[in-house]
């Protein structure tokens, strides 16, 4: 007889605990932390069949996967955490190409010595957005380094999602004549992290957009199913993501940049930190291109959205062999906004 | 003008270069690593779409999701490195409910100052594992993070499957009077990363067992369809994953120590480093639960697989309302072989 067969005599304590090298080892303590901390939390009937994969019933038709790692720090920062953001940033990169986001897995990595109360608040951050975007974590890994070999944790998300027929959503679709719509305002994620970093603190609180944007693209594709391109200006913000889209689809873009919506408490921080808004990561917005009759049926509807209302069409596709991004100044002038060059803002995602 | 918009005239340097924080930054430098590295050895059409989700078509009927965080340590070992083991080690979670495995998603986590001569020797170990297994890395993401806060590289792979219809694999489905069996020696792989970590050197080389188990699986489930339950014996080897399995479906399982296969240079080593094999991490194996009937059928098929060559009946399961499992050791007593308690191997996969 062997008392340690008993299950978990000892609770774990997420009050004053530490993740330890025994959290990873596939024994007894990591079955703990699964079974209290994230089965606890996340709790869903495909993670309780207790398997290494979940299991589910899908229809036939278009699916899409999409990987994200987050690395973030502060891991935790007005607007959201690592947790939250992990969820919503794999949701939107499966929403981008139109698809409706069905399941999450999620990696983590952790440091040893990471208090298991900080891992608890992530789980539990990471398991509301995942309910309230109803796109559920079904199966999970948990790995643990020793001190001085992480950071904390680190969360590898990945997501699947089902792409309703007839969309046809590709980086590759922006032709001359198309329109270039934001859904809302450049570089708050960014600014936000960075002024965390920085200790800075603004008169007006700016907070980061970390949001899930598959409802928006649902109401999206809904009225508008012929949208050419769709994507999320994260890493690199909208000046780099513009960018690739132009390589890919071999074009050039012509933008305005009054038409450009930023928040004033931004472009102070902005200025003071030495940024330029346009490279600044987003975490809540797109970048939607599609011909001018569907945008303005697009408009309405996403301006109608909770995540949507300060959408404007801030640009045009034009022809150009050379996929330059150009943009007419506030000043009248003209230049080209190209690829971020160089780390301007390390670990914002 | 800006010179710096044209495509890279300076190629990435892979013989002496370094990873630095620019190649995590969402600019033109991740754009060049992600071309000249990732895309260019883990080349396949769907990646190539080039957006930030792969796109592809499902039949109707079940799948499977499955993800698992690599953070091994050394990155590269007799056997395998950590690129073929995160390929193989996603696939086997997949395979295990049956199901034969179609894509993974990598997400890669690097430590600033990683040359970049070691990821390019990883990333081609994990296309080539990739595509001998025909299962493409179909999308991936990158971050870096600050020398130090991290260990080289982390790879987290999540794989999906389809279920062949009928399949009812789970770990909940053992029952009295079923037959356990292994398909090969146990403890090869923990062993493995031990001794090169201590610097061993054994008479007869011990290597890794990392190996992709699904074609094993599918002609498993090919002659017999009800197999109750598959599991690989990754960490906390055979013991914790039969307690796993016991616990799970509720009954007790009783093992025969002289049926279980292990290498006598792998015996010798544990002795040596102090380790007991049942608890010792395998990649390439797996724990086979089914009726009498149907093991009749299993065994040759197994035995006639490259992976399967030394498939045996360890053991059988049985009532037990404690849930223990006991094996009659090579003396002829008995004892209770209980999960693992503590860390045995830190950053086995």
């Amino acid at each position: 007889m062997n008392a340690q067969v008993k299950p978990f005599t000892l609770r774990l304590d997420t009050r004053k605990g530490k993740v330890d090298m025994t959290h990873g080892s596939g024994g007894r303590a990591m079955a703990q932390l699964i079974q209290e901390l994230f089965l606890k939390h996340f709790d869903n009937e495909l993670l309780r069949q207790a398997n290494d994969q979940a299991s589910f019933d899908v229809h036939a038709g278009r699916m899409v996967m999409s990987v994200d790692g987050h690395v973030i720090s502060p891991l935790f920062f007005p607007g959201g955490d690592i947790g939250s953001l992990a969820v919503h940033g794999t949701i939107n990169d499966v929403a981008m190409s139109g698809a409706r986001p069905t399941y999450l897995s999620a990696g983590f990595i952790l440091e040893e010595g990471f208090p298991l109360a900080d891992l608890e608040r992530i789980v539990i951050s990471m398991s509301r957005a995942a309910n309230e975007a109803g796109v559920p974590v079904v199966t999970g890994d948990t790995k643990v380094v020793e001190k001085g070999k992480g950071d904390g944790v680190f969360i590898t998300t990945t997501g699947i999602g089902v792409v309703p027929q007839g969309i046809d959503i590709s980086g590759d679709r922006a032709v001359p004549g198309d329109l270039i719509i934001v859904s809302g305002s450049m570089g708050d994620h960014g600014v936000t992290i960075m002024s965390s970093r920085e200790n800075l603190e603004f008169e007006t609180s700016i907070t980061s957009d970390s949001a899930a944007l598959h409802t928006l693209v649902e109401q999206m594709v809904a009225v508008a199913p012929d949208i050419h391109s769709l994507r999320d200006p994260t890493r690199g913000g909208l000046a780099t993501t513009l960018n690739e889209l132009a390589q890919q689809s071999q074009v050039g873009m012509q933008l305005s940049e009054a038409e450009i919506p930023v928040k004033p408490a931004v472009a102070s921080a902005c200025e003071l930190l030495g940024l330029d808004p346009l490279y600044v990561a987003n975490e809540g917005k797109l970048i939607c291109i599609c011909s001018e009759a569907d945008a303005e049926r697009l408009l309405p509807v996403m301006r109608a959205h909770p995540l949507g209302g300060e959408s404007a069409v801030i640009g045009r596709v034009i022809e150009d062999p050379h996929h330059f991004v150009q943009m007419e100044t506030l000043f009248g002038g003209s230049r080209v906004v190209d690829w971020l060059t160089g780390e301007q803002l390390p670990r914002i995602c």
